[in-house]
């Protein structure tokens, strides 16, 4: 049982925030619940803040009443990251979508941390520039940032880690902290930026990011080739990553992928083991790059190279890659996904697929298989009736399998999900008892009370309780 | 006064380290001083540590009697790293010099903290990898780490900020952690291996790393280009960065630096303005990139364009461009330099260096000035003798003018040297004292008694002694 919220803090919010301040049951269980297995766990109220001072005050006010705060931008986490085990305060930073600036000559933009990733590129239109870090949903950039997101563009752009340059951080206790510069580089101090990047809300809740922006290319190309097998299509990437080939987007489908995708978006792809590839560069530099590719490809039986050159094509192409998610959720009415991302080095990749494509053939649940195999990053969607119990443990067994098979292999358990709720209890597997230490030791400098989206990441320590 | 070092202390070092724990003089003066103005600061002892276990040994008795552990590569810092104002022991860590593993499949090696950049390189020899990060000196991967240091080839390959995968870390108490892991990306958990990098052995000890690789292009090509005036390089430089061209290294030196180059490695290049150029790619992605950059570079009155394709003679220029700083030096028997390392958004580049260049006709003593400006980064070698007051006081002023515009421009007190002593006073002006503070909790919660290279990063809490 959490504790009763404090009225006194109640009305104090009231006060301030008005209707934006909302004890509904129907806004509570929005706010409450993610797009995954994870059963809802619902805020005792949820906020609408707009701006980094609402956020200082709202979190200073809690502290003061020892009420958790949870950060909440779209609900997109698949890992339980936006529920509330303790109670508290969601605080939904949905309304803070202003891009503050965009710095076309120096290839950046300061955004509020509610701005979404197509929202940015809408506003970027006529600037030559894009953003590129594309996960599954149209995130914000705050939540993309606390998960350390990536996307099919991470190959040739890097993910959250590499494109946050600076950020506006409200602490536990409410003060305003700036992190960061717009200098590309720098060597002044701890990397606060990159330790908040991937922190979850655990050390401090992200309102303003300034992120990198790139010239949209020259010449973009883009391509779907089938395979007569997963390794095949598998080996092609592993070699063209090898060969450096600069791809900008390299994506594994398998076939029950496949067949979602095309009752889903209506379209008529090949229902097989399948690559999507996208090309970056000059004129020149596409076409020899395809070239390349395409020679890997033919080698390892690749076929039925369909390529798709203009915007709508591509786009078309792209989006039917970005609903593969909710395209398999389609595949068994009233299912949840329990999702897996593990994440290998690349030499790693055919033999941890094919390992997993024995566990998935031993299991009866549908399970679909994609990914951002660049960089040795596959999901596995794993539908389920969450009050199904045997379908359940089928899940949890595959998940516990995949995962640490990625984790011998010197990989990761999450390669862009994050930790959240689903994942705490590999991070020691992953990084050891020292490290979890260590981050133990940050958290309780950073937010000594534990009131910033607690009980995620870290696991209680040993003789606590925990409510998730 | 330091405390005395405590002899219980040296008699178990010397019984586990022999010859390897020396105290003596000439020892002691080489392990407390570096490159640049700071007066030496002697540790009490120095010890040549050859594994992780020893360093852990080692930073395990040393917390047991309270004794500072400063780590020690080759020296290179020039912002009085390796100082020991609170004495204690310096850990030359240059012995640990082993190539751990090459993994060429993956693109990424583990190497020992003491291995050299040079060396590294030269063990990869025949894999058709590199690694890029190359900063002036030959330094080790663990002094290069610890300053989140960069290089010439940071504009299109990244700092060590983007190119240390995974770190095995000795903490202040003797423990042993590792961060990270050989996935190109993960979100699991709190970023500590970026937390690491650029902590500058505060933190904790780094004695292993694991870094990027990349393939060596399959065509390089060098040139250099002289202007009529500074500012007409600078603009070349904005304008190719601004346009995008994956342009891998480009260099401004000023007159004054081509004709300390000239001197000190008897070359014959004209003694002006001057950017250096290097192109990586296909052989026709290097054309057209060169042919991108030589037309801009031709409508702001480049001249002189001179190829290297050879590998010889692009070795030759770029070991002119490593040697500028000791050649620069030699302009000045006996001077020492006092570095300034600021780095800006690429819009103010210009606007920035002529701001200082106006500084600098302001003074009596002499200043090159070279650098990273593909990143917005350049140094002030400000050449002086350190017994005269004067050369000094005006040697504090520009420095301090030069970072002040900085900051105020968005950008960093220091692009890759690190804080060390010398920036100390700069953080909070950077950063703000917010950021300031968490750093400190941080600091505090991985080392509370402040034994892990104390004094550098962060100036002593207020109240406190600052012994440096």
């Amino acid at each position: 049982m959490n504790k009763p919220f404090p009225e006194a803090l109640a009305e104090r919010l009231i006060q301030h925030f008005g209707q934006r301040f909302s004890r509904g049951e129907s806004t509570r269980l929005q706010h409450g619940r993610d797009e995954s297995v994870h059963a809802p766990q619902l805020p005792d109220a949820v906020i609408h803040a707009e701006s980094t001072d609402e956020v200082a005050l709202i979190v200073r006010l809690c502290a003061e009443h020892g009420v958790p705060v949870i950060p909440f931008g779209v609900g997109s986490s698949v890992e339980g990251h936006v529920l509330a085990p303790q109670g508290g305060i969601s605080l939904d930073l949905s309304g803070m979508n202003q891009v503050v600036a965009i710095h076309a000559d120096d290839g950046d933009a300061t955004v509020q941390a509610g701005v979404t990733r197509k929202q940015l590129n809408d506003e970027l239109k006529g600037t030559g520039l894009f953003f590129p870090i594309d996960p599954g949903a149209d995130a914000t950039l705050g939540g993309m940032a606390a998960t350390r997101a990536s996307g099919t563009n991470a190959v040739r752009y890097g993910t959250m880690r590499e494109n946050v340059l600076a950020s506006t951080v409200v602490l536990a206790d409410g003060r305003i902290m700036k992190t960061g510069g717009r200098a590309r580089k720098s060597s002044a101090g701890y990397d606060l930026t990159r330790l908040l990047v991937g922190s979850e809300g655990t050390l401090g809740i992200m309102t303003e990011l300034t992120v990198k922006l790139y010239p949209i290319p020259e010449a973009i190309s883009a391509a779907v080739c089938t395979f007569p097998d997963i390794d095949s299509a598998v080996q092609t990437v592993i070699q063209t990553i090898q060969l450096g080939v600069p791809i900008a987007r390299i994506e594994l489908l398998d076939t029950l992928s496949l067949k979602a995708i095309n009752q889903f978006s209506k379209t008529t792809l090949a229902e097989a083991p399948t690559l999507f590839f996208e090309f970056h560069g000059s004129p020149a530099g596409v076409a020899e790059q395809a070239q390349t590719v395409q020679a890997i490809a033919d080698e390892l039986g690749g076929a039925n190279f369909a390529w798709a050159t203009r915007p709508e094509d591509r786009s078309r192409l792209w989006q039917a890659r970005h609903d593969a998610y909710f395209a398999c959720l389609q595949l068994k009415p009233g299912c949840r996904c329990f999702p897996t991302d593990v994440c290998v080095p690349i030499s790693r990749l055919a033999e941890c697929i094919a390992a997993t494509s024995e566990d998935i053939a031993q299991v009866g649940i549908p399970i679909a298989l994609f990914g951002h195999v660049g960089d040795g990053n596959f999901h596995l969607v794993v539908l389920v009736d969450t009050a199904n119990e045997q379908e359940m443990a089928e899940a949890a067994w595959i998940s516990q399998r995949v995962v640490e098979r990625a984790i011998a292999m010197e990989g990761t358990c999450t390669g862009e999900h994050g930790i959240g709720l689903g994942k705490r209890k590999y991070l020691p597997l992953e990084h050891g008892e020292v490290a979890v230490d260590v981050m133990r030791a940050i958290k309780s400098a950073l937010d000594p009370h534990n009131l910033l989206n607690p009980g995620k990441i870290l696991l209680p320590a040993p003789g606590t309780r925990d409510d998730a």
